[in-house]
């Protein structure tokens, strides 16, 4: 082991911070300086980790929730000796193209856990990750699953409401092996947090169940000793380091200054000085990054003695193990599915498409007891989306499948996401359709990373009757859809419900909402072929009785209306078709051909969807009939509530013959 | 006085609860059950308020946050004497059209504070109406303005991320005219609150800078000695109320099933029994209800004598108050915007909108200085929404107008809607506008209430550069533009960014987002009529010589491009014109008939905006060409970006030539 003192091992780190937001003239020198003395513990005595594989799926997840420190986490990949990270690339900080953007993407960039930026969501999504630690080592052994879970969190991580929600699940769940590193070093953007804030943290923090200290976050012996005392604790834990943003320049560390923006050649040539780094841009000196390398070398034997302890499982096991790793479906998914849609064909279930979703759950959930896990924002009865066999997850019931989150959305979503990185689980929660929007923060970086977790949002719309305007979507479909990479479905019935189910489990780079009513509907499907319709995000679901006048397009609920006015249409002589249209965004992203077969030339075109116009004019055009909401909701009834908006087969007949 | 047993009054309340709920067959009767002792205490010896003038400006604001306990409020309103809220329309208890909607609605029912429902709003508002209180007071004088914010809270409150936002601001700031009773009867939907909770509240409250403390909710009493307590305290007040929900009810009482669903006849029969309540459905004796009313009109002493204190004030400052109070502008704000304009024509300001923005707002702020309250969620230095002359808002300088809201996004935003209910001010908060995601919530009940706040909302696009995809919003033009009532003006140069302002701040029935660039743009208008032509949502900027072959429609940033693009095509003779779409969703409303005239029919149309398509084809049709963004952003220099994705000039003509 080259011996090479601590702080020339946190001074590369700052001096390649320094160097790199110097030359980008844009970045966030002052976290990685302030918290160089933090990460150099961690990384060089505790972090379990190969740098030869980023992938070993029990190495130590080491989250940077201040995602705009993000050169302390390149800096950090390039000197334990990522085989990516090249000095190149850090020589390219947020330029195009790099490895090396402005905040971490784990979907860009070997080595790194989750994506960050978005303040909060890194340590919210770090208790995802604990939490799956917790359910798959009590699946497959601790000698298979055994790792800690760090975070590095900002002043602004602990700010976001999310970061409540996080801590009070980890404290709950007594995930202990999850240990915060709180770089409190009291600057934000705007000067000192003592402009918006006096949260005494620890206290907080211990409010929520945790273990909960502060430290000098400089002083290398004092963070060393926190670490060991939080690894042994039997609850999860906070150290909050005292730090100086920028620690080390001159005249802007422990301001603002040093929070976001490029030191300027004056502050980094006498930063530099003051810590005895060599002025030469991006150098490391050569016994310095053997140190460095070594410490990124120190896992290999751990890495190879879990391997050893992995060949010692049975193959079956083995390949259990990897396939979960690699979020592939169990073969016995399909099958059962087919069955599944095969007897509703015999049996129609004309129910609320929550609970097909829950009969489509069953099935589900059979095939994949273990790695299905399911949970619910306090809803459970509502959203419908727990099995019958499925155990509540406690502190103490880690085999359990299903979660209770508490009426905590954001905190849900950044959880799934933490669940999928980590490995070895499909999971999916629920709420109520409308309140995606507390979740949005989470949501979009589960597109963003491309997360393959599944959103069950029930009571999709007006539909969902006396709860009112609070309570009932109108915009959110219409928001969803328009985030890339994200995919909505709204089922019209039972069939389309497990076909739907079947398309958001099978798609593991990116997230599925399942948008579900809370009213009951016919089924309405008497096929389920195996190349699944919904597949396309629309299909006829009723042809026409020679050539079309009208075509009808709806989705969800709204499709047994559509179906409803067709009969009414046809009695009258007017040929009508009916096109289901389960998902919208992704009708509009098939091929031009597909698109003008399914959608049709018939000359008059309507939408029928209980919510807004916004993004139909695709399908039927500007001056096509929209019959759906124009404003809020309203409290009533759900049969009273879809007369009052108009929204009925009467209404779509009217607006036909209108136009015929 | 009528003297009554306190056990009676509250009772008066569970009666009612009961049977407005049994009687809808749905609602919620264990919070009103359980929380009556509170609400009764509260309601009969500390409110102040006179049911005859809900409107008076001075009453105790009471919020309930947890909204589904709606009966609660809406018996207390009929108890008291509220004149709208009859004994009928609480028998028409979430039915179409009566005032007794599922959840409290403030724009639809008189009495009713804010609209509640959406856990933790109710509890972030009422910060806000305590902050503009306190700022209210230090202007116009204690005589004047000198009210409680009292908040009746819940679990589900208390887990939503939010709070934490709402109590750490409330902390720092020292509302100590902020109370909240925490209906603590650990019970939400799934069963105990112990599946998923064990955070401590009394604590957690405490870490946040309150007063907090634990009483029995049951015990009249014990709830008195503890609001008293929390009158005289330097600092916000938690008093949490342990309580049984769905108090009295013999078998549901302190369970998941007295939460969300009628008692059920029997049940209710029992309940009403053991508490001695006449089973006569919403039956109260008469000297309880006598009682009440004298509850409701004890406020009326200290109305008259308020009434008295203010007619004692100047004629000028009496009017000041009352404009402020109606949310109208003062004469002086057109007329400066007006020469504001007239500046930027003879001097053009060729800066970013956000730029421009902070321009106009030195110009608003010098017309309305004490009522132009301004805030950025710790991006201050880069949303420019700080006047200069704005002073740092702090417990010890009330009268700061500009307030730091820390990086609380949510809270925020929760914050402005308190602030404009409360009435006296006109509040903008800033973030960048990717991050009205984390806003949603509460943006989308300043939609629903139909608060005139404006969301400063900067670096609007992938313009903003190296922050990369975390921080460029792509979809969240689109997911505001669905959103009914939004208005979001996205404007190009200084002239629209101040006629933008202008429409926002006369906007009082409804929020406006206003979408802000990081990177400069060229002032492109040259006129600036006072019939404000941003007010249709587009306008014609560059007229075609000739008949248009090709129509560019463009927002922000992009209209540059647009008429560079124009001036190209002109060039070789192809007949194009330019419309700034400042507003996409406010052109889609207008009249068919202007819509049409803006639009315009050039065979060629063309939408350019760095962001998603969705929406846009109401404009251009599908067939149309969009040059914009086609899924999220990287990280990058600006000018890399924009050549990047393809959004250029050059793409605009190439797309032109191709078409024409």
């Amino acid at each position: 082991m080259t011996q090479v003192d601590h702080t020339r091992m946190a001074n590369a780190i700052r001096g390649l911070a320094m160097d790199a937001v110097e030359k980008a003239k844009s970045g966030h020198p002052g976290l990685p300086m302030g918290a160089a003395d933090i990460a150099t513990v961690l990384f060089t005595q505790f972090l379990k980790f190969d740098a030869a594989d980023p992938a070993w799926p029990d190495r130590d997840r080491f989250v940077l929730s201040a995602g705009h420190g993000s050169m302390l986490l390149y800096s950090l990949l390039y000197l334990t000796g990522n085989k990516e990270m090249t000095l190149d690339q850090l020589k390219h900080f947020r330029q195009l193209g790099s490895l090396t953007p402005g905040h971490p993407e784990n979907f860009h960039t070997k080595g790194i856990e989750t994506t960050t930026g978005p303040l909060g969501q890194g340590i919210a999504t770090a208790v995802g990750m604990a939490l799956a630690e917790k359910m798959l080592a009590a699946e497959f052994g601790k000698k298979i699953v055994n790792h800690h879970t760090y975070v590095l969190a900002s002043d602004g991580d602990l700010m976001e409401g999310i970061s409540q929600e996080a801590i009070a699940l980890a404290g709950h769940w007594r995930l202990n092996k999850m240990i915060v590193l709180y770089d409190s070093n009291g600057i934000s953007i705007d000067g000192p947090t003592s402009l918006s804030d006096s949260v005494d943290q620890v206290k907080r923090f211990k409010s929520a169940g945790w273990a909960a200290e502060l430290i000098d976050g400089q002083d290398q012996q004092a963070i060393a000793a926190a670490i060991t005392r939080a690894q042994k604790s039997n609850k999860p834990s906070m150290i909050a380091c005292k730090t100086t943003i920028g620690y080390g320049a001159p005249h802007k560390a422990g301001t603002a200054k040093a929070h976001g923006e490029a030191l300027g050649e004056e502050e980094l040539k006498a930063a530099k000085e003051k810590l005895g780094i060599s002025l030469e841009p991006f150098s490391v000196p050569d016994d310095v990054l053997k140190a460095w390398r070594e410490a990124g070398a120190r896992g290999a034997a751990a890495h190879k003695e879990w391997d050893e302890q992995f060949n010692q499982l049975g193959s079956r096991k083995r390949a259990e193990f990897e396939r979960r790793i690699r979020h592939e479906r169990p073969q016995s998914l399909a099958k059962a599915l087919r069955a599944h849609k095969k007897s509703l064909l015999e049996n129609p279930l004309n129910v609320a498409t929550r609970k097909s979703s829950e009969a489509a759950i069953e099935v589900i959930a059979a095939a994949m007891p273990m790695e299905f896990v399911a949970g619910s924002a306090d809803l459970t009865g509502s959203n419908n989306n727990k099995a019958k066999s499925a155990v509540a997850f406690a502190a103490k019931a880690p085999k359990g499948r299903f979660i209770h989150y508490g009426i905590r959305e954001h905190g849900m979503a950044a959880c799934l996401n933490g669940i999928f990185l980590h490995g070895g689980f499909a999971p999916n929660g629920a709420t109520f359709l409308v309140f995606t929007d507390y979740a949005r923060g989470a949501i979009r970086l589960s597109a963003l990373m491309g997360t393959g977790v599944v959103y069950v949002m029930t009571h999709d719309s007006i539909g969902l009757g006396e709860d009112g305007p609070t309570h009932q979507p109108v915009e959110h479909l219409s928001a969803l859809r328009a985030m890339p990479n994200m995919r909505v479905f709204r089922p019209c019935d039972a069939v389309e419900t497990a076909e739907c189910w079947e398309l958001a489990l099978n798609r593991i780079d990116g997230p599925t909402v399942l948008a579900l009513t809370r009213q009951n509907l016919p089924q309405l499907r008497t096929t389920a072929p195996n190349d699944n319709p919904c597949s396309h995000g629309a299909y006829e679901l009723v042809a026409a009785q020679g050539d079309a006048k009208v075509s009808l397009f709806a989705s969800g609920s709204e499709v047994q209306i559509a179906v409803e006015a067709q009969k009414q249409l046809a009695e009258r002589g007017i040929a009508t078709r009916v096109v289901s249209v389960p998902a919208l965004e992704l009708l509009l992203s098939q091929p031009a051909e597909r698109q003008n077969a399914i959608i049709g030339n018939a000359p008059v075109k309507i939408a029928i969807e209980a919510a807004v116009r916004w993004g139909w004019d695709a399908v039927i055009g500007h001056d096509g009939e929209f019959i759906g909401m124009h404003g809020f909701g309203a409290s009533a009834p759900v049969k009273d509530l879809f007369k009052h908006f108009g929204i009925t087969a009467e209404a779509v007949v009217n607006a036909a013959l209108k136009r015929v």
